[in-house]
Order: C-alpha cells, then sequence, then structure tokens
C-alpha cells in the first residue's frame, strides 16, 4: 500500500497510489483525519494503510503530489552517517562515537515531482539522497533491542543542502538546512512491518541519470535502531516525528570542481521497493 | 499588560497578572483561542493583551505557570552573541560574520517556578539567561530597517543546556539543546510597542542570588534586527515563531572548576521591566 498526500483542483487530500492511478481516501476517513499528519501524530496511520477503496479515482497526471508528510511534529536529521562520508571530511578523525544531528523545519521540504528552489543568495544547491523513517509509538529512553517497533512508516527524502550556508556561522549547520523548498519528501509512504524492509538496501541518487551517491544501509555507522534509542535519550519521540537517517558519500559538494544543482536538472533518490522520489530544479523568483 | 499562561486546578487557561492576582481572560475570548499560541499563530496577540477584565480571578499561589507560549511555530536560537562570550572561547577567533543558529523544540522548556530538569545521563545541566521574541507578522527576506515592526512580544528565557552532550557528536549542539525540560520560558509575555523596550537593557542571571551572568543587549553582536533579518533571508518567519536571541557570558561551564546546576539550586534570569524568569532545578526520577 503506498499512501500518496496530494492536491487535485488546489484540493489536499491523499489515498492509495495503484496501477498509475491515485485513489483517493473514503470521504469518511478524509473527515477523521483531514491529512496524514493528522492520523501519523495520533499513532493511527494504520487506519489510511488500511484505507477501503473509494469511488474516487484519479489518473496521476491530474493530481500534484504533496510531500508525504506535511506537518511532520519534529524532524530530526542525522549528518555523516556512512564511514566514506565521514572519511571525505579528511581530517583524520575516527568514526564518531555519537551521531551529529540537526533539525529542518517542515516548510523546507517539497514533494515528489516538484522543483527543489535555488535561492538567487547561492549557487551551491545540492543533493542528499536519504531514508526518512515516521516514529508510530512514542517513547523516551527507548532501548535499541525493541527501537524497531516505534516506527510506523518510512519514505525517501533528498536532504537537500546550500552548501556555502552550512558553514555560515562559527557553529551549526541550521542555516544551510532550512532553506525553503530546499529538499523533498515523498514519493508516498509505505507501512513499517519489519526490519528486513530497511536494513540492506542499496540507496542510490542519480543527476540526470549519473549515479552520483550509491551505498548501503548496511554501513550506517548509526543503524536505525541505534538512532531511535540515542535521540529518545534527551527527548520523547512522539507520534508522527521524522528521523532523516543521513546519506552516502557523492554529494555534488565532494567533487573538484564541485558539481551543484542548477535549473533543469533532475535528481532521482532510489531505494529498490520504496519507489523514486523525483525532483527538477528551479530557480526562485524574488 | 502582563499576559500569562498557566492552569488551574489541572485546566489550561491564561490572562492578566496584575496586583498580585491572576485575571483570566474572558470566557469568548478563551473560546475563540484556546491557548495563547493559538492567537501568536495567528498575530492575533493584540486581542489577548487588550483584554477586558472577567470575574475569574486567582491568587497566583493557587495557580501553576505554563510556559509563556506552549506551541511556538519554530524555535530558533542564537549562539555565541555577546563579544566576551566568543572572546571564552579562547580559540583566538575574530568575531563572527553571522550567527551561530540551532533550534529547540517546545518539550525542552518548562515554566516559571518549575523545576529544570537535572537527568540522570548527565551532572552538567548548566543556565543560560536570555530575551526571546516572538514574531507577528510573517515575512521573508525582511529589512533590518523594518524588522521591528516583525516583533509582536517577547519574554525572558533560560536557555538551559547539558552541557558535555553539546560536544557528544562531531557537529551540532542539537543534543546538548534539547534534553526536555531542560529550559525554561517566561514569567509572561509583554506586547512589543517599540525597539526601546528592548536594546540597552542589562540582562542578568542569578544562581542562588550568586550573580553569574551580567550584560547589556546594547553590546549583542547580532541586534535583535539583524537576527530577524537573517533568519528570514532562508525561511520565512510566521507568526508564533520565537528567536532566542543569545547569552551573555558567565555560563556554569565557563568557571573552573565548572558550576554546574544542582538538586536545590535557584536560578533567576532578570531583566529590568521583563520580571524575573526563576526556577528551581530537580533531579529527573526515571
Amino acid at each position: 500500500m503506498k499512501l500518496v498526500s496530494f492536491s487535485i483542483n488546489g484540493k489536499k487530500s491523499y489515498g492509495e497510489l495503484k496501477d498509475g492511478f491515485v485513489i483517493e481516501a473514503p470521504k469518511e476517513l478524509l473527515k477523521r483525519y483531514h491529512d496524514v499528519s493528522a492520523a501519523a501524530n495520533l499513532n493511527e496511520l494504520k487506519c489510511l494503510f488500511e484505507q477501503e477503496s473509494s469511488d474516487y479515482q484519479y489518473d496521476l497526471k491530474d493530481i500534484k503530489y504533496l510531500p508525504s508528510l506535511q506537518r511532520p511534529n519534529k524532524i530530526i536529521c542525522v549528518g555523516v552517517n556512512y564511514p566514506d562520508r565521514n572519511a571525505e571530511y579528511k581530517d583524520g578523525s575516527p568514526i564518531p562515537k555519537n551521531p551529529s544531528l540537526f533539525i529542518r523545519f517542515p516548510s523546507t521540504f517539497t514533494a515528489h515531482l516538484n522543483p527543489l528552489i535555488r535561492p538567487p543568495e547561492s549557487e551551491q544547491l545540492d543533493y542528499e539522497g536519504e531514508i526518512a523513517i515516521i516514529i508510530g509509538r512514542p517513547g523516551r529512553r527507548i532501548k535499541k533491542e525493541t527501537a524497531f517497533d516505534h516506527i510506523a512508516a518510512f519514505t525517501l527524502c533528498n536532504e537537500g543542502t546550500i552548501r556555502d550556508w552550512l558553514r555560515h556561522a562559527k557553529f551549526n549547520v541550521t542555516q544551510g538546512k532550512n532553506w525553503s523548498r530546499s529538499g523533498s519528501i515523498g514519493p508516498y509512504l509505505l507501512k513499517f512491518k519489519n526490519k528486513e524492509q530497511l536494513i540492506n538496501k542499496n540507496i542510490q541518487t542519480f543527476v540526470n541519470n549519473d549515479l552520483r551517491q550509491n551505498d548501503n544501509t548496511k554501513n550506517m555507522i548509526f543503524g536505525f535502531d541505534f538512532i531511535i534509542h540515542y535521540v529518545s535519550t534527551f527527548i520523547e519521540l512522539s507520534p508522527g516525528d521524522m528521523l532523516i537517517c543521513g546519506t552516502p558519500t557523492g554529494a555534488g559538494a565532494r567533487f573538484d570542481p564541485p558539481k551543484w544543482l542548477k535549473p533543469g536538472d533532475l535528481v532521482e533518490v532510489k531505494v529498490a521497493g520504496f519507489g523514486s522520489l523525483i525532483n527538477t530544479v528551479q530557480d526562485e523568483v524574488v
């Protein structure tokens, strides 16, 4: 079941993506949960994953994708989470003991098939293909052994970055990671059933069909279960929270000269079984 | 007009603090805005600042303070914003060109007269006295010249920190700044009328009546107007957003040996005209 958020004729909705069509959720369900976040924040995503069919079917070409989760409760991202990624920093430092974490706001993400926005302030828009997990069962100080039980759903993320603003200040990457619609979430949510859906998965990012990032989640320095355990040590994880779990080596910044995204580019983040998250790039009109 | 959020007999409410009493907002207003954030997020705080009196008055000893703004839209904090603070890092670096920014979640703040929580994972709970401004009029790429027009209200913040978790990872201070109820917001919101309410103000932090932090907002490296201008460059500022504007030198970490907060301590953040934000310290019961 592919749970897709979309708008049709300017109206926001959600439903199931199936055989090239979107089957809108039944009216009663749309009334109970006005968007996917409304269900996610109550840990009731399963009501959406098990939704009955309705008579409202739309051709994919008629809908506009929305971010698969539009109002995540908290969005916490992991930096530098693949060994080659740590080596890219070339500072001779050993593999870190704890994950680097930063926070993004929902408005920094657009949706599948929508343009990533390159602002006039920078030419350094960069891609980062990642996996995003959505929390279902809440918890604080969650044990690593039971961490997977707290995942409700997952999807893909292009954790787009304005690279020169990442180090704009003395500490923290906040301003490089929070440009409006610089990243993307989607194409749809998948129900989490077991950890095999997430571990040992190839994750790839293509720019104009050129393979730029290519690694496997088995190489993550901090696994999904450890991330849940670690974050929940200091703050309660709540239903509807989104954890974005790190990107492989090969972002545009790592090339010499760097390969920044530019208008007209097509970026695709891909994991087998997750679908493809595809975005164009557009200059912002100010 | 001192706009205070509180609970009475377990029911959340808000009203005016006056002459040692809390006058609850009129029923009709409480119905329209179920909490202060509901008004703040619509840029309608002025309806609360201009509220009529009601017949419901409570003695201060009968209410429990709540954070003055319970559901800020975004919370963005400025690090290292006083010159002496930059010097404290003793790395010989010049004054930074851009502010270091990090993000906190609402659940990391408690309220006036409530305990800051020291978790069993660390003995390094530290205070940071700051000023918090609340955005009214939204904007993107706000000019410094008109930035003050976007402020709706202000209050005090103890931007409490778990110091050893600040550098737990290679980058970013996220995990040191997001421990549950490690900081505090209050005691009440004041309506922003003009910039003289914020500039050239002494800000002081006391621990058990011992003066630890003492500086003046005129010394801020990045003024309130610049912070608004800078942040709004990359993300739209929305009604109900909170910007926490940096702490003077003298946090507990800067003493040798460091002076961490411990159970039984009383911390007070004070700015003339803002009131005092007072918190005790309590060990978390896990």
